[in-house]
């Protein structure tokens, strides 16, 4: 376990990344590592949003089981959801790798494509490009691109003392799918929630456009540990009350990927009023570091399991 | 054999994914997939000029001889040269993904990390965000987007029929690196040609300002293959003459990271006043299709070896 990835630890290694490329002041660059995506200065008036996710064999997912159709349309919607969870993002491309065996049957490379094409479609978000490799497990990366206008940016690190901590999406459902899949289920809701979240681009524009939010995340490491890392970014502390949360299944599991964000206590009825749907978490506090029904964990990438 | 992605070929897959993403006609998209990068129109005058690659355990590289922090160099600079293979492109930022064993040794990570951050200084080029997962390989995967003026993008598809087909950068001796590297040498000018390819972007400057070349590709799946490519790209066939090209290997064995491009013949003179260091490598033809010189093959990723 000593010198292993598994003993430093996700969190280890992300505070390693980010003293080595936190702090870069690479003129263009509005937002370095260290939210759900990257904020560049393309051209006057417009950024460009950038983020990358992966699904790795044996990690995300088991050849065994797995619909690599339906794989395709969940590398495509978890990409986006961290477009979506910078505020009022529109996609504008995706690029993507594709690691294969060469003695994988060829339907897992068609299937996949097939399930790019589905989604290219659904969210009028071309595949720009993109990269094949030959490598002894699957594993599949995109890059997505957004364009937006900088002041529809919303970060993570700007919630105030007081803000009401709200969430939007399902809770739990996607877990279980994953529960459901290695048991052998192939279809059902649950199934269909984690092969299938849905980007949260609707409610994410009608808080960037109402400036309805203070901060802003998505919620696919987990619920409680989504609103530690905007309370921890934000330099603040959180209480969590999930009496009024519907929740599906173990909210902290992580997979799927709605929203977390902050409102002013004197814009909250005005985010009732647009976003209906959206569900009350908590209310952050001026205690740093100090939480109630927060985690000490969330997932942890590289815990040895 | 039959139904597997070897079966297939990397040329059948292509070919696949260029009619399902191929002809999209997405609005703000200049140049989709099929050349070294995509390119897309994010606000007047100014394209985004983004690709990928990637570099997988097993197929790139073997943990029992690989030195990660140049690894990190490797990556940086294959996405870089991608950039540089599109003419005159200011590189703005890369985006990484690191999959790891979650019982590999911390070094493997900090040693890659580090190399990122050498690169990131060297070519001025920021590292904007990533992503981590556990893997039961390693994998690494990177997006490097650049800025450029729309007139400054040189394709694969231009190039004339009388063109001089042109080279620039080492040829061969990268995989003579990889040869030694696999033998147990660890050091010396050829793995230094392999970790540490050089993006080309001083050239493709030169040729874009000054309008030198008609097409333009890097010579990374080989210098008979990229000849290929160009030539079929623009719908030309070609005839290739290496009797003056300074070879220190096999020049089709890829991983070199060269320039290939051509030339108006009214414009060599030109040319080689500005790049005095260009070599010729032969000759566009009207007869399409048709080489000499030409590969059948070059690298196939998914050929079963």
């Amino acid at each position: 376990m000593r010198g292993t990835l598994a003993s430093l630890g996700e969190k280890g290694l992300l505070s390693l990344i980010f003293k080595k490329f936190g702090r870069s002041r690479h003129r263009g660059l509005v937002l370095g590592p260290g939210d759900d995506a990257a904020v560049l200065r393309l051209a006057p008036g417009r950024v460009l949003v950038a983020t990358q996710d992966d699904l790795a064999e044996g990690t995300h997912f088991e050849t065994s089981w797995a619909d690599f159709r339906r794989l395709g349309h969940k590398l495509f919607r978890i990409n986006l959801s961290d477009l979506a969870a910078m505020g009022g993002v529109e996609p504008v491309g995706v690029i993507v790798s594709a690691g294969f065996p060469a003695d994988a049957p060829r339907r897992w490379a068609t299937d996949f494509l097939q399930g790019l094409s589905d989604d290219a479609k659904s969210f009028r978000t071309p595949v720009v490009g993109g990269n094949l490799s030959r490598s002894e497990r699957v594993f599949f990366s995109m890059t997505a691109l957004g364009a937006a206008l900088p002041g529809r940016i919303i970060r993570r690190s700007t919630a105030y003392a007081g803000d009401v901590i709200t969430g939007i999406g399902p809770l739990g459902r996607a877990a279980e799918g994953l529960k459901a899949l290695k048991a052998g289920v192939r279809t059902g809701p649950e199934v269909r929630a984690f092969y299938e979240p849905m980007p949260q681009f609707r409610p994410a524009k009608v808080l960037a456009e109402g400036r309805l939010a203070t901060s802003l995340i998505d919620n696919s490491d987990g619920l409680a540990r989504s609103v530690a890392l905007l309370a921890e970014e934000s330099g603040l502390g959180a209480e969590m009350d999930l009496s009024g949360v519907p929740i599906q299944g173990d909210p902290d599991a992580g997979e799927d990927y709605g929203l977390v964000f902050t409102v002013r206590p004197s814009r909250w009825a005005a985010l009732r009023r647009a976003l209906p749907e959206a569900y009350r978490v908590g209310r952050m506090t001026s205690r740093k570091g100090k939480g109630k029904g927060l985690p000490s964990g969330g997932y942890e990438h590289f815990h040895a399991s």
